[in-house]
């Protein structure tokens, strides 16, 4: 057993002040785990659009000073009391939405929205005590969506922790604990497309280049990417995504353009932006009769999805759904086995390396669009 | 074969010469059918509250003077060019959707919105030479949604048009053509409840009671019917409704008063109203997770659907139907069948009968809410 169990931590980790200010990695205390709580010591994180709205707080509610990071892979330092199915030692992938097994939601086969352990982003304590495991100076520092894994340790409960097999390389699979999972199952989960149909991904970040993924495995023969900002044309390419929309290019709405190019309407479409217009517009562009719109990109807090009723009484379907639909602790260790067989190719979705300490050139490489994701190397 | 073939027919219909202004009883003349149309003998019809939106105007763009109506069984009188289906003598029952069988609608599984002869609320002639059949002293009385029952004979489409059992009473099985099975189908073949469920119906007239009616069929365990006009509560016992929500009763949003009887919300509902705030109450009141909501009331052409989208986030589904999802000539034969069968019950819809010449009573009796379905008798 570690010296370390039982203890307070002291370590580095990168603590968000202030709303869009740089992060400043400081000397932190990490407590120990509580009941039914683990804690990680983190390998590798990535970076995901999602930290980067939380830490400017435009258009969310602003919590500081906050630990960020949810998509990481590290191994499991200690085990609170009742834990039972962790130990130290343990290859675990921390995520930002957790399954209890109990709940009505973990019960039901199409749920992953755990009563308990669901997102939280307005929470920054630990639901056992209402208290944070971080403090600096005496001072408690709040946690992000139950991971805060900016920080060499962190302390999440059972519940939002995947056992993954300690032979998959950790520098990889960890962006399977947020974006790439999410968009893969968006698709492969919800949306559904049927071999030969058309699908339609709007945003080409991470997530919606893991939505076209998930459609190139379902057989898609057309997948249209809608993005903004051009230079994530040619990387998509390699994703598989056949043709390119670029609203800024037309002047009629996306969604005119996308039901010239289908004769009507894509089949499905998959929403990875965050921006309400593009929401209105996924929904908007599937075909009459039996298109399926999945929204994922998550939303500015006042943001309010329009359309006329008459789109849905035309019958399309309107779904959406947090972490592609996957049980952390049931389905992930099964995503990662996709990778370790060569079913699903993460390291096209690893564009940049940093190493902890220079963590802020990650959130320039995704506020410049230039990023599908930077890993963030911990330097223990 | 009858003498009337080939011949402009002088006979019966209720003409809406204004909107909202009493139907006037008229001898009208109407065309032979053209290519791949037929004229039927109208027996019995009945009215739909889509009826009265037309006929009031006030939603709804207005185009007068026309024949409304589309809920009705009949006779075919003749047959136009082309048509092989249909023979004189035939029993039918019209429907205001069609079925071409050729295009990529009729052609899907899903889809019952046929390209050709999906519904146009907006189009008052035939499609084949953009004109009318009916006129009176020579001036073209416009058409409704392709069916235009209330006359004594009419020409449809061969699309539209469902060759049924002779033996069933078309006094009975024709207010399968609409209501009843856009209702039923909304629950069996949309919002596909699960047995032991909980289903809201927003709306207990003849839509939303034939809603009920799938539920019941499904075996789901609770059926809320939502309605603002109390009156319908004692009748939708009948129809296996087991609680009532009227939201006057609430000084809450009757979405905020189902989530506290069912623990978060119901498992499906199926909103009948028309109204776009019982369509947002319809959609928030599903549990998050796995709830989903169909949409089948027609609304008002300015209505827009407002939530916010993080209520599709939360895994959320929201479908629309028309006709319940039903193609009307490969399947409303055998929806006349499950009544035959004694599957499906019709005479608990049947509140009230009028003779053709007191048509007007059946528009009191529906602005009333008194009755859930009034047959209107021809009087050849
Ligand atoms: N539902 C979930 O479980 C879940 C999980 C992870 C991430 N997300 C969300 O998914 C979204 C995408 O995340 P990401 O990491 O891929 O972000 P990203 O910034 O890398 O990619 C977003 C892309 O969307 C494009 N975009 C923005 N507005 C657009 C518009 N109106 N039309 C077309 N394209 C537009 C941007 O140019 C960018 O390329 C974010 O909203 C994130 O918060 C949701
Ligand atoms: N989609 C289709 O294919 C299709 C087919 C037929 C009818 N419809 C539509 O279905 C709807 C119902 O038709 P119907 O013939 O049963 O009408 P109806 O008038 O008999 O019944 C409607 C019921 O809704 C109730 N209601 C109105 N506003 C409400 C609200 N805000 N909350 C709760 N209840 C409310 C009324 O009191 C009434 O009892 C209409 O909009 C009609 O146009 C659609
Ligand atoms: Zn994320
Ligand atoms: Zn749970
Ligand atoms: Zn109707
Ligand atoms: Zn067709």
């Amino acid at each position: 057993m570690s010296s370390t169990v039982g203890q307070v931590i002291t370590c580095k980790a990168a603590v968000a002040w202030e709303a869009g200010k740089p992060l400043v990695i400081e000397q932190v205390e990490v407590a120990p785990p509580q009941k039914m709580e683990v804690r990680l010591k983190i390998l590798f994180t990535s970076l995901c659009h999602t930290d980067v709205y939380f830490w400017e707080a435009k258009g969310q509610n602003p919590l500081f000073p906050r630990i960020l990071g949810h998509e990481a892979g590290g191994i499991v330092e200690s085990v609170g009391e009742g834990v039972t199915e962790l130990a130290p030692g343990d290859h675990v992938l921390p995520v930002f939405t957790g399954e209890c097994k109990e709940c009505a939601h973990c019960k039901s086969e199409e749920s992953n929205m755990c009563d308990l352990l669901r997102i939280n982003t307005d929470r920054g304590v630990m639901i056992n005590d209402g208290k944070s495991r971080f403090s600096k100076d005496g001072k408690p520092i709040y946690h992000f969506v139950g991971t805060s894994t900016f920080s060499e340790y962190t302390v999440v409960h059972v519940g939002c922790v995947a056992k993954i097999n300690p032979l998959a390389p950790l520098d990889k699979v960890c962006v399977l604990s947020c974006g790439i999972s999410t968009g893969f199952g968006a698709t492969v989960n919800v949306a559904k497309p049927k071999k030969g149909s058309t699908v339609a991904v709007f945003g080409l970040g991470a997530v919606g280049l893991a939505a076209a993924e998930g459609a190139r495995v379902s057989g898609a023969s057309r997948i249209i990417g809608v993005d903004l900002n051009p230079n994530r044309f040619e990387q998509a390419k390699q994703f598989g995504v056949t043709e390119f929309v670029n609203p800024k290019d037309h002047n009629k709405p996306v969604q005119e353009v996308l039901a010239e190019m289908t004769n009507g309407g894509v089949d499905r479409s998959v929403e990875c932006t965050g921006h309400i217009d593009a929401m209105i517009s996924a929904f908007e562009s599937v075909h009459d009769g039996w298109g399926v719109a999945v929204l994922v990109g998550v939303p500015h807090k006042d943001a309010v999805f329009k359309t006329h009723p008459t789109n849905f009484l035309n019958e399309r379907t309107l779904k959406g759904t947090f972490f592609g639909n996957y049980k952390p602790r049931s389905d992930i260790p099964a995503v990662v086995e996709k990778y370790m067989n060569k079913d699903l190719e993460l390291e096209k979705f690893i564009t940049h390396h940093v190493p902890f300490s220079e963590i802020n050139k990650a959130f320039d490489y995704m506020l410049k669009g230039e990023s599908i994701r930077c890993i963030i190397r911990m330097e223990h």
